[in-house]
């Protein structure tokens, strides 16, 4: 993440709790001095300490020195501390709620992301995102999705190809769907195409597909797929993914499992802030 | 909401999807029009329909005509219509996630509500949110809180007293705390203190607290705090409130019970968005 | 104030006097440094010399120091420095006019509020502001209003209530409208009713208002409202306040007098920066 | 005034009151509609009813309709109708304030301005303004000082030359300095010279000033001025006008008077919104 | 283009010139209407008639009929007519510069584009830009190449994955450049290699490249490496492309030939405003 | 330029490029630092070493040291380094193509500009530029105007007067549009009026024009326009000037040559980024 558009974004995420200051505290502190510890109150995986919470508070201004930063992508036990802050103790508290808003929903992406790529360790398969994120947030939870050790699929409508169902009715063929588009984007994307069934694989294969996305299939239609796809594309399953099944899809040999739940469904992970000093 | 507010927020989300356009649908798509229905895949507290799903495709541009848009609060049955749109089709297609991704979380925080009001029917407890919500989406989450039947607290640190244990800390004494703030704070806000003990509840009272959060004490505990409290102060339950406590914490007698989990823990609801021609 | 929330106020004012550059500045000066001071030519309360006129020069760049900063709330005399500045010639003859045109008008508010202030000295009655700030400045102007021993009123339509005749006309009666906000609004507010009459005082008294707004009334009708209220509720006089009259409306032992004047007609005041090498 | 242009300004100061809403506004109004009228408390000269209040009402949505707009530097009598609108009763009630906060600043300033202006007519004298505005506002203010029969001097320090003090005392000399302006302005733009003595007027002559600024002359050493100047520049009287001497100085024929004061102490006029039904 | 995105580019392209009105256009005019007509005023490829050039005065206000818009990608002669436009006079002056200032680039850009595109007919080979495009204009300049029936190659350094000479150097080798690369980008995604020698097109092959590049190198060398590609990868030649030998490149059987200049040494055309009544 | 402006400017087009950051980089670099030069690989005018180029990495972030900085207006020749950055190899890969976009630009305006007042040497005619500049970028290449060793004419609709034959036509007559435009005008701006024949020119002098643009007229015509003003006004040649042309305009005795091309039409000089270490 570039420091100058996340600035951009913890700004704008500031100014929603502070744009009218913050009554409790400026009418109690002066110039005191603080110390806290951020304290992980269950297992996760880190993500954000240091490029998103402590900037939140650096941006709030005031001197604040840092410590025992948990860098991105590590699994913290429970009571652990992941970041130390001293400094002005009216920065502390005002910055405590954005920062913990922020780094509680990152590092809950970041440790169910974890958890799915776990389950299919030592499989030569790759865990993904989707663009089911929160609105205002894709830039920060893709990058939670590859602290857990996940990968990203496409950033947005314009990055990406993926030639849906609806795309297919209105256009009368997939295989139309695909020569469109192939005639009109850049040569640097790759063409994905949604299939439903192993017609439609059969269809985009013919196509010239790069990518085919096995939608909602079930176990043995999915091995299906994954066959005759074979090397001709790379193959996508999608769908109703749980960690209980993710590693039977993946034992199928599909190349890449694209999960939305990593971002729209992982629970925020608790994260508390005490007061040391 | 208003929409002047809501229509700068709702085209920065349509920014992050489409600031470089949409690829596959600009490649296919031409002057087609097309009707889309969406589909609650669960029962569901609705919200968002007009306000921000509509207007969403509204901004995008094109004539789109909405129908059968469920009102916001409306319990909807599992399988029922929630709005249909009919327009232009890439607008339809271009618009669908950023709208969806809206509203599903939307719904989902004014389903958990509903719920929770649900079970302290009868009682003259009022379910209210916190300061826990998504990083730039506080004001369309606190606005689902009011669809699901719950009530908001403060908006943010400017518009709301709270003295909790790190101010009382670092003023010397609670008395202290809340005589500076009285002072200093517009009359037309209420003093609100944060008390974990019933020590500390009677020197909230006697400093002239006007709302008292009895913070995650358990119930006999917060009995007693309700009790002390009487019509001297507003009382408010907070900390590890569950769908299975709720009612029991509510007899108490407590004015006010506020839940983080609202809006940080309220699983996006499902809703499908499919094509009909 | 919060500096992240200033600076982008700052400089947004110094873009409407500088977006094309100084023509005059830039084609005679190179780099040479200057020191000026800046003279109050008349009495004045401080209000914004080290966190506006300072911070104005810095965001025009370039290594500025700054001494002899009244601080906010001081009271200067006739011909004292209020701030010296040293840096850039360049930067401290583009930024002069902005940094004067904002500290003259808040000093000019902070010197008026001063005076209110002094005029209730002895009695328990608190001077406050209302909305009636200039567009865009209502941070800055209620800042100013504090720095003057005044208090501030809400700081817009989404942090305070206050129900007016035309809410009561179009609702049907006060009661009705009490308690429709009553339901509504975060319990963190309190509820202000604006009462012409001592009929409506007895009415605002009986729904159960907060605060009870006596509007216009003359000293012998405010007296009695006053009474009325006692401490049932929050007492609070508005409406034709002036200098002359202030003290007499405070000896009727309302709790709190608001004064658009403070913030809509306070003159500027005369505040001189003098280049010394 | 541009629409472009001032629509943004108007929906900053519109999200400045109702970021958050209209708390007492939304709990108790659905969607009845109202009709208000405002109403001069008292002379002034029109600005800004079409352009701006009516503007502000539109901005915040639903189908408002105004009546008897006051044009553009018509003068009112005391008790007359400066605009009426009819629409949804919350938009009304929502808009009041930033409306009326901005006409009643704006008549302020075309009043104050046709006044100065009455009293040289007759005499070829024109009344400009300064950049001593509010900062955010000027582009409004300025307009003001039309509407009141002033003209505008420089809009910024980007679009109009004038060399003070501060420039000719770090220059070394007057000549020096213009020499340096003349070489690098732009050919569009006179070159103004400030002068406090009659020294000054004739070195700036030789150096072929545009127009020369006697800056706070006796009316007697201003007259020397006018002669000296004769119509080799444009002579401009600026520092310490007043309704009461501002004829006596047009007289000695000076062709232009600056007056800080038509925007930085132009009180703002009363205007009443009054709800008729 | 998407019309949120674009107009929000163009309003700031408007206020540019127009943040200070018009003086001269605002002292002469009235409400006067008039009738414009754009002619080419040499033979062009036309872009952005209706979507750029009609936007600008639509954003300007007051309603505006536009008439024989040259649709995007019509080979236009001079002396035609590229679009007419009727409407308030003060509208049609104060769009002129900024409409003609765009349109005329972009027409610039697709004409020179279609002009490559003529060069290879009948060849297979695709045309497209690079990021040497004018900062702040690349969705437009990328708009245009494409109504020049050119392609375009990746929007931004976020969608699309070039490793360079550098890349290759910092990381030890080409083979663990792509290697890392690969670990870490959207499966989405093709990755290209920039090749300066035969040697490294024969690395970036084992590596896996799905796209090379095969950069200044002579024709021969060039043929060498298109052959040695053959399926494996899409080869893309870059650098030193000029009119008179793209269709000798093209020949080679190259897929892509990719051109900085289309976009950063594209002259403009001449379209000249008249005015009809 | 004043760096806080053009801070903004620079943000924003980094933004283009970096928003979803640089994947290529991302995935291959880690802290390693590097050492790029920028070398001039044709003979030039420096423009924008130092506040643009070496700006543009800073924004970036990571500490960066520059050398060799070429100053703005010097002239370069062939082969010789324009500017050297030590940093974070990242950070300089990043802002390489948005510094380069930039400055080749910016240098091929002043390396334009720079040739043009080369060729009227000796003589007294100023080159000005025009309001035909890239929209978004007006202050940047009229500054590289400026460093060429040109002037700047109006920079925008809002800070100069020039009344063209449609503003005559709409009007009626030439010195009724020359009389509104003096009565509403600052006395700051000169006025100049468009003529395209010796007719017009007379009118205009009878008119009291302050600069007389003769538009397009043959030498012959021209100079008989600049004998018929005299001293009277400015006189000003516009249109169909050429490299070739521009001294027989200059040697007419015209006091300003202003040329659309210097913006519209300079060709971008070619500056390369070598990778030292």
């Amino acid at each position: 993440m570039e420091s100058l558009i996340l600035d951009t974004q913890l700004r704008h995420f500031l100014a929603e709790d502070l744009e009218h200051g913050d009554v409790t505290t400026d009418a109690i502190f002066g110039r005191e001095t603080g110390l806290v510890q951020a304290i992980a109150r269950q297992p996760l995986v880190a993500c954000g300490m240091e490029q998103v919470a402590a900037r939140v508070f650096c941006l709030l201004g005031g001197p604040v020195e840092f410590g025992e930063l948990a860098p991105d992508g590590a699994r913290i036990e429970a009571g652990r501390v992941v970041f130390t802050a001293r400094g002005p103790a009216a920065t502390l508290l005002k910055g405590e709620r954005v920062a913990l808003n922020l780094v509680q929903r990152l590092c809950g992406i970041a440790t169910l992301t974890a958890e799915f790529v776990r389950r299919v360790e030592g499989l030569d398969t790759r865990i993904v995102d989707t663009r089911k994120t929160t609105p205002g947030l894709r830039m920060l939870e893709k990058y939670a999705v590859r602290c857990g050790g996940g990968s990203n699929h496409r950033f947005s409508l314009g990055d990406g190809v993926l030639i849906k169902d609806n795309h297919i009715a209105a256009c009368g063929s997939l295989a139309e769907a695909v020569r469109r588009v192939r005639e009109r984007v850049a040569h640097t994307l790759r063409i994905e195409v949604e299939c439903d069934t192993l017609e439609q694989v059969r269809e985009a294969l013919a196509a010239g597909a790069d990518i085919i996305m096995l939608d909602n299939m079930d176990l043995a239609t999915l091995r299906k797929g994954v066959e005759l796809i074979g090397t001709a594309a790379i193959s996508e399953a999608s769908g109703g993914i749980t960690l209980d099944n993710v590693r039977a899809i993946a034992e199928t040999g599909v190349d890449i499992i694209s999960i939305g739940a990593l971002t729209h469904s992982a629970p925020a992970v608790d994260i508390g802030l005490d007061w040391i000093s």
